[in-house]
């Protein structure tokens, strides 16, 4: 299983994944999940994936080989603006859909298989997208600032609380480790490293490619002050009298 | 959809459930899905379900009719244990099952149905348990004291952090109802009011039952003081530097 947010500032957009996928409990591997379309100065796009990892990676390989055939074929990087390159995205997963759905379906396996891709492309801001097995998409808006992929509901109810399109890039950051926190402690399936990549508005360049294991000093300390503060605002909380 | 939670304690058994049922979401509607089967001083039941309400409420009614059938009928209210009461009612939903299964599948509908069972019976403690749509059951034990059927992600993380069998029926009923709230405010059709049971161990009759609805003083002070708490809590973490 996975786990991936994506979240769209004013300040720009923070992507962050688990790297865990498994296929049974005693076939669990690390596969990243994430992969970065840049070209500094004029643009840097970013792709966090979930579902099927072989039609994931399919889907991306089909990106790369567009990006290395050049000349006129239409690729991410050469897409005149974020939501163009959305769409690109979108027949690249309706190829692999044409050529393993009726195979996997043979075997009751489902495409199942969606992505966030999120970065900014020179000429407009930064925009975040939510794509679909179909090929199809949604974009961001600034009323539901984020999205989320995969194992995603034990780690919402915080971003829904505290994330809006004015948070910091910094709050961004402590709110998907605080989701990402729930989520691994409730769903065995979702696991360290985590990836973690700032795109800051305008640089049109990665900001920070982080990857945070275990022995992450702020990962850690968030943990455990986060799970102190909750224990500690339960307690706070009035008890029901008359039982 | 729905959403109930079941907590087994050195101190009794705690249910709590919501009552929205949804067939599309123009037509929400509200039923009650937690059912008592109780014979003070003998013994208290109460199962709470999730899934199809035409199934689970066939199967109520099966559980109904082999109480009023008496004599030697085999029912909850002569079960000699809970052990024995979860068999029973798996039988119930295997007779619904056999019933009903094919002529869901004719219309592409699944015989997705779940239960919490949770009570005690004199001459053994509280127990809880989770039935399934194949009649199969599990049993808290003490290092997993509750169940959750139905829409359980959002409220799950809180009830891993702060419930052992150790925990008081009060903080059980708080801790529901936090979990009760992060799931409403992720889920539209997670909604009030409220069913909520204690059973307290060795009384064998139910000690509270309450309908919290959206007047109800005590689930709105946890509801206000748990999101500024929240707030709070995440607003003194540290924020990462050098980003």
């Amino acid at each position: 299983m996975t786990y991936c947010v994506g979240m769209l500032l004013d300040a720009g957009v923070v992507m962050l994944s688990d790297s865990r996928t498994n296929a049974g409990v005693d076939n669990i591997s690390s596969f990243r999940k994430v992969t970065v379309f840049e070209h500094p100065g004029d643009r840097v796009l970013v792709i966090m994936s979930a579902g099927n990892l072989a039609a994931s990676q399919a889907v991306i390989s089909i990106l790369r080989d567009a990006i290395k055939a050049g000349g006129d074929e239409p690729s991410l990087l050469n897409a005149p603006n974020m939501f163009e390159a959305a769409r690109r995205m979108g027949e690249a997963i309706r190829e692999v859909h044409r050529r393993d759905a009726a195979a996997l379906e043979d075997f009751k396996l489902e495409f199942n298989i969606s992505f966030v891709l999120g970065g900014q492309i020179a000429g407009e801001g930064p925009r975040l997208f939510n794509v679909y097995a179909a090929g199809n998409f949604v974009e961001a808006t600034p009323e539901t600032p984020y999205f989320q992929v995969g194992e995603l509901k034990y780690g919402k109810p915080i971003i829904d609380r505290v994330i809006t399109r004015h948070s910091s890039i910094e709050q961004a950051v402590k709110c998907g480790l605080v989701s990402m926190d729930s989520t691994i402690r409730s769903n065995l399936s979702v696991g360290l490293p985590l990836d973690l990549i700032v795109v800051r508005s305008g640089e049109l360049r990665i900001g920070r490619h982080m990857v945070i294991d275990a022995d992450n000093e702020y990962f850690r300390s968030i943990r455990s002050r986060w799970s102190e503060a909750l224990k500690h605002a339960f307690a706070a909380l009035p008890e029901p009298d008359g039982l």
